[in-house]
């Protein structure tokens, strides 16, 4: 047994070898690497791609995983959950045809290019003949893959994240179609007006890193175990707990964007930064999911970010850093323009409100390409007839419509639906936060650290060692439930709006 | 043979993949990485450094290399002079007992600290009895190696710089000690007053990375190819001629120690860019050697950057950048002060004219090192006696003597020669250059791009498909000689501090 566990760490030490590569190379290219470089580049990162994949597939380390899963009881409970994990991999790349696997990689490496091309054309019928078969392989995927207890688009739900189904989505989508739907057109119908003057005056690139720089102690980002940078677009990566790096996008003419966007990206890097060290050899480190990790980004962002009791503290020091540009703005009336409502047709600039919209859209859509009662060649008119309801305008093309997202070009299907539900575990967090110690003090302190130590305690310290169920269920004393989400959003929105 | 050529191919498609990979881990390490990721780090480098050993020792990579071998006749030009390098490697390999070499490097890993401890003790004696295994380490490995035509010290010499051995050293060290060593006495003995008073001004490092930028310009440094960046000590790195990367480090109190890292710095990166990208999938691309590598940087910094007609064009840019610094110094003040003399203790510290001194009593004690006739425990005398033999101080402790470098605590004997080489190749490259074409008007264009187009033609872009005296015989219609450097050093130096 200890034997086979040494195999296993030895092959497992390889491969993170290989990912640390890939990803200090990633770094590179989206940060700093010269524009002509990326051909030679592409060569070289095939080579490790190909080893990394061929390590993982290899029958050493099938063999090791197959004789410590059937042993998986000796382990103790990290590498149980890990292994478990592993199986599960191994028992999918079982079920699925090899050539129908390697013919969908295939595809899957021009069906992005032919998506932009789509996109920049406006016309989703250059697009859909390769959605079709993008479909149709992801279709036959949920065939190979499913059980008895799992079937049709909940596979691909568990795939991102898992124990979610539709039982789970439904709930929340139903309350969210109910209860903020309405919220969102009495508070357009309303149109009150909120001052947005000063967003437009010029804030220089220097003086917004400046401040991002003082948000970065604020929130308690670590320097000696991180790194900041610009890139195109904004994302968090690492390689440890040791080496946490995100990146910011800076415009002159929006200010607010690098803020929030750096707000954002520090939720993922604490929970990176805050995980268990002890973890940092293992594949257990780092984020439990896609939906968990948006939850930190999201209560950091707005839970956080956007609140009255952080910006009653830290709006001082941004007005010292924009002296010229926010002299004549209030507290109030900032506060009012980072949480203004917008309708928007592309989801990655919606507000805080309305987002969740635009993935519930993205849900029902999804499940009605999976039960069959949806069609490629329908799905532009259905998008259209959806986003009419639940944003009351019409869609002016497809590119800021059925084309907006890669999601898709890529086969992501049920994909969308965490990051809705990472907000929804956020407000359940925080409420329970609520409960135990005063929160809207801790905010209102030079720095987070309260916040930020009980978020380690019971969210990230644990890594990826337990699933988001356990995870919820061991923070909050309880299961998942989605009106704290629903509760918040309205609380806030029509306190905001004056509407009831 | 087609097989056997695609078959090296692939294995080096992927040794230099693994060459990429830890080329770039090395950038961001010395760069940008967080303090606190090191340890975490290690281990992912120990993991691909392995990896990448494995394949260049594997059965596979040295039957294909031999078989080639066997058939290098059949081979084109560059794989041909690759093969044969190859060989050479596996033949070295293979004279070395496998138990000496593997106690060697468990030494190295060790004697770097041992020796920086010993510095900063500024005890020789604490370091003496690592050094003796080194020693005793790299003169079996000479008898190991060793040939009818290629003996001792030879043997390590031609290691750093194919071609080149005692016969040719002394050759140039005898005319260094007979020309400049009287040559420095006489100027260290006029004491020419030399105005300095500027150089202890405040220079923001803003203002001098923009001056950096426009000699990058000035100088035609690729931005499309290549990024700067800033770490503790300047360096060049690259992954090919598409992807070149070059470092300074800025100290506001000593503004030209950036400028002239800079362009030495540029010297070596354009050696790189200029390398011909159809050389790029191969070993054969980027410098020939240490020692050619090294005469464009030093040209570049040397004989260009620190010109008379250089500072004649860009002295009124560098005035305009720091106006207040600058406003009341003369271009003949700041060309004097550019190429001062000044004896010092620290070969990295050291001035143009003096550097070679250092060299040649580096050389003349691995020289007694390799004959037998001087042992590490009369290194430190030794030493002390010779530099002031050379210079005429005596040294104050062994941190600033015999203790200085690293290179002997990594076992590089036969690796300073290549410094003095260097330089030694510019200079004939130079005076070819000017009997070719008007240098002194080239350099006084705001670019340099008649001189680059010179230097990429003759040897840039050959990478390193030839051997050093080839480029050398190529380039100069002539065969190696170093009295182009003496008088390059006696002309300038006697003019500039008017002695005889």
């Amino acid at each position: 047994m200890e034997k086979l566990i040494e195999k296993y760490q030895q092959i497992r030490k390889k491969i993170k070898a290989y990912q640390f590569a890939m990803t200090l190379i990633h770094w590179d290219s989206a940060t700093e690497a010269p524009k002509g470089c990326f051909e030679e580049r592409g060569k070289n990162i095939g080579v490790l791609s190909e080893e990394a994949y061929k390590l993982s597939t290899s029958t050493d380390y099938i063999e090791v995983v197959e004789a410590l899963y059937a042993n998986r009881e000796l382990l103790n409970d990290i590498l149980h959950h890990e292994i478990i994990e592993a199986q599960k991999a191994l028992d999918r790349m079982r079920k699925i045809p090899q050539e129908e696997f390697v013919a969908f990689r295939v595809l899957q490496a021009s069906s992005q290019e032919t998506w932009v091309k789509a996109k920049h054309a406006k016309d989703f019928s250059l697009f859909a003949p390769t959605l079709e078969k993008i479909l149709a392989y992801s279709r036959k995927y949920v065939t190979y893959v499913q059980t008895d207890t799992l079937q049709g688009y909940d596979v691909l739900l568990d795939d991102f994240e898992h124990g979610f189904t539709m039982a789970d989505y439904d709930v929340f989508f139903d309350e969210l179609k109910q209860e903020i739907v309405p919220l969102v057109k009495k508070i357009s119908k309303k149109n009150k007006p909120i001052r947005d003057d000063f967003a437009k005056r010029h804030y220089p690139v220097n003086k917004q890193k400046e401040f991002v720089g003082y948000l970065m102690d604020v929130l308690c980002f670590d320097r000696n175990y991180g790194v900041t940078k610009e890139s195109e677009h904004p994302f968090t990566t690492s390689t440890s707990s040791k080496d946490v790096r995100f990146t910011v996008h800076y415009y002159e003419t929006d200010f607010t964007s690098a803020i929030f966007s750096a707000i954002h990206e520090i939720g993922h890097a604490l929970y990176e930064q805050q995980s268990d060290p002890a973890l940092d050899d293992t594949f257990s480190r780092g984020g439990a999911s896609m939906a968990m990790h948006e939850s930190q980004s999201r209560m950091l962002e707005n839970m956080i970010g956007r609140s009255y009791s952080f910006w009653q503290i830290h709006y001082p020091k941004l007005q010292e850093i924009f002296l010229e540009q926010l002299k004549d703005v209030s507290l109030d009336e900032f506060y009012e323009y980072i949480n203004r409502v917008l309708l928007s047709y592309i989801r990655v600039e919606a507000d805080e409100l309305t987002y969740p919209l635009h993935i519930m859209l993205r849900y029902d859509i999804e499940k009605q390409l999976f039960d069959g009662s949806l069609e490629v060649k329908d799905l532009e008119k259905a998008w259209n007839d959806l986003f009419y309801t639940y944003f009351g305008i019409k869609v002016l093309d497809a590119s800021q419509g059925v084309l907006q997202d890669m999601h898709w070009s890529a086969g992501m299907f049920g994909y969308f639906p965490t990051y809705a539900l990472g907000s929804s575990y956020a407000a359940q967090f925080f409420d329970t936060m609520k409960q135990e110690f005063d929160v809207e003090n801790a905010i209102s302190q030079p720095t987070t650290k309260i916040v930020n130590q009980w978020l380690k305690e019971k969210i990230h310290r644990y890594g990826s060692t337990k699933y988001p169920k356990e995870i919820i269920e061991n923070a909050n004393g309880a299961s998942f439930d989605s009106r704290y989400y629903i509760r918040y959003l309205y609380q806030k929105y029509a306190t905001l709006y004056e509407v009831k």
